[in-house]
């Protein structure tokens, strides 16, 4: 245990940087709602594990465990550190499961360093590509992707499926997934830059919702109407895609972020008719209903990510300090593919 | 077939009147918009069924046909005869399966009499109850509530089902059944002598939308929340019912009655939020799916109702002059059950 210690005490610093809420967003998030506090690195307890964060995720769900309402989870409270996915390493542990230096990932903090139970952890494995891909097109984005689109979604051969948020995390695992299962595969995303990287990447066509009449552009891009509209943003690109609706079609819901920093519920078409009118389906979707089903999914991208079947891009904002820039940064929507925090060096 | 004849003449009147649509409404629809017409009775041709109407059907989904829009069927043509569930008989039959006499329900016109070929028409046995029954609870409606709340709803015991527009033919169904599969059962309905009956057949508990603050209503009667929301009118009714959803509720949309005199479409609050939280599942229904089970429905309905364990209500205006009205009078919403229109007197 000594020599241990005496490990840890050189690989770390003695301080903890974690951001805290200090206060509740009212409407579009700012850094004023964010706190960034020092303390002392926590020490494990019986079986607890200490982790030291590597990288971690910044996601649109955050938004709302920062509002002060009931949800699918507990909301965030004003003055505690905020939860994030987290890619780290091992830096003492007393739980048999798990040894110094070993990578994992887990639901941890907004944090430096983290105490964890073993099962809050999963190994990851550093030969199997990049460790940032366990946050992204290997983790959470990539399984919530890939049980959307195959469970809610649906989708044959032939059919024809709209991604918004295209370039997003999910949105682009979706994309290629469709494309994969032989379907006609169009994308909406916020920029030039994006709508060329969804196309290089085997979207059939992709529309800068900035520049073009999205409604007149969708509907040329799908001239067989929309079998499976998976649905990232909510509000007006919805609305857009809604009349394109087929007989039958899927419509998985799996965020909303045009409406995450609304004040108020905002209004829109009352859409509900045109369900009758083509007997769709609008289902919402949550990655952690799949819990025990992640291997299976982590199985089939790993393989697709290995073939190069699966293309995958990372923004990486440097230092835990820019944390909540990076997470501001998913509401402007310029930086494609999955948004990350580099938050500390590996040891060796 | 000269005696057919005779008998045929001096049942029958010599002309035919019939409803055409002369303009399409602007909003709601008014008298202006429908023009009654004499002509002729028609004759049948080779294999074809003279059929004199006894009753026809008004219902909601008309207005959506007197609309020049797309949808799942074709709208009206202005100057046509507009067309309508109608039980009759026959009285001239040039096909081998109906003979003169026989009570016969088909989707026929708006008018006195009409010609159908053998496939437009279903038998209907008098002896098994009342022949408008064949237009309600043992007809489309019957047969909308049946799939709609078992295969798309899929009620459990226990679970809570709330039905809008509850005392029309549809609901009421809709929430007998709901009762009898062993759920707690909450309608709704726009007057107090409808909530009065609904809860004389089952409903564990009715809400007048106009008297009552409905959200804070429906929400007193759900203290566990809402598993199968069953939606006939849309707006305002089902914004109440929405924030009471729960975990995987399922929400089959069957008509949105309340949106169908908007000029354009109405703007109400952006929902899909709630479907994320709650992984529900909001799917439009028409009944027209169903159509190779409609015998399988029937036969259970028909049981019920010989039980006593489906009542039903109906609502008959008199003569074929007032058909109009009745139909106006859907939007009212003042009458309960299914909406009739007594056309001819059965000749014998």
């Amino acid at each position: 245990m000594l020599l241990r210690g005496a490990y840890v005490n050189r690989a770390m610093g003695t301080t903890n940087r974690q951001w805290e809420l200090s206060s509740r967003p009212t409407g579009e998030p700012t850094t004023e709602n964010f706190e960034l506090i020092e303390s002392p690195i926590p020490e494990p307890g019986q079986k607890e594990i200490l982790v030291r964060t590597l990288y971690m995720s910044v996601d649109p769900y955050m938004r709302g465990r920062m509002r002060d309402a009931e949800s699918y989870a507990e909301p965030w409270d004003v003055g505690e550190t905020m939860r994030a996915r987290v890619v780290g390493e091992v830096v003492e542990s007393n739980h048999s499961e798990f040894d110094t230096g070993d990578v994992v990932t887990g639901n941890l903090y907004w944090a430096e360093y983290a105490v964890a139970d073993a099962d809050e952890l999963r190994p990851v494995d550093p030969d199997r590509g990049p460790i940032t891909t366990s946050l992204g097109v290997l983790g959470m984005p990539g399984i919530t992707a890939y049980f959307g689109l195959l469970d809610v979604g649906e989708p044959k051969p032939g059919e024809t499926v709209v991604v918004s948020a295209a370039a997003g995390a999910v949105g682009s695992v979706v994309g290629q997934i469709a494309d994969m299962a032989g379907c006609h595969v169009v994308g909406t995303a916020g920029t030039d830059e994006k709508v060329e990287w969804l196309r290089s990447v085997g979207f059939d066509d992709a529309i800068n919702y900035n520049d073009d009449d999205v409604g007149a552009a969708i509907r040329e891009a799908c001239p067989d109407g929309v079998d499976v509209y998976f649905d990232n943003v909510g509000g007006p690109v919805t609305d857009a895609v809604w009349p394109l609706l087929n007989v039958r079609a899927r419509v998985p819901v799996c965020g909303q972020i045009s409406q995450y920093n609304a004040e108020s519920v905002p209004e829109g078409p009352r859409k509900l008719w045109k369900l009758i009118e083509t007997r769709s389906r609008v289902e919402g979707l949550l990655v952690s209903d799949y819990a025990g089903r992640w291997d299976e999914a982590l199985e089939q991208l790993g393989e697709w990510v290995r073939n190069g079947d699966l293309q995958y891009r990372e923004h990486v904002v440097d230092g835990i300090e820019n944390a909540p820039e990076a997470f501001l940064g998913l509401f402007e929507g310029s930086k494609i593919g999955k948004q990350l925090v580099a938050v500390g060096e590996p040891a060796r």
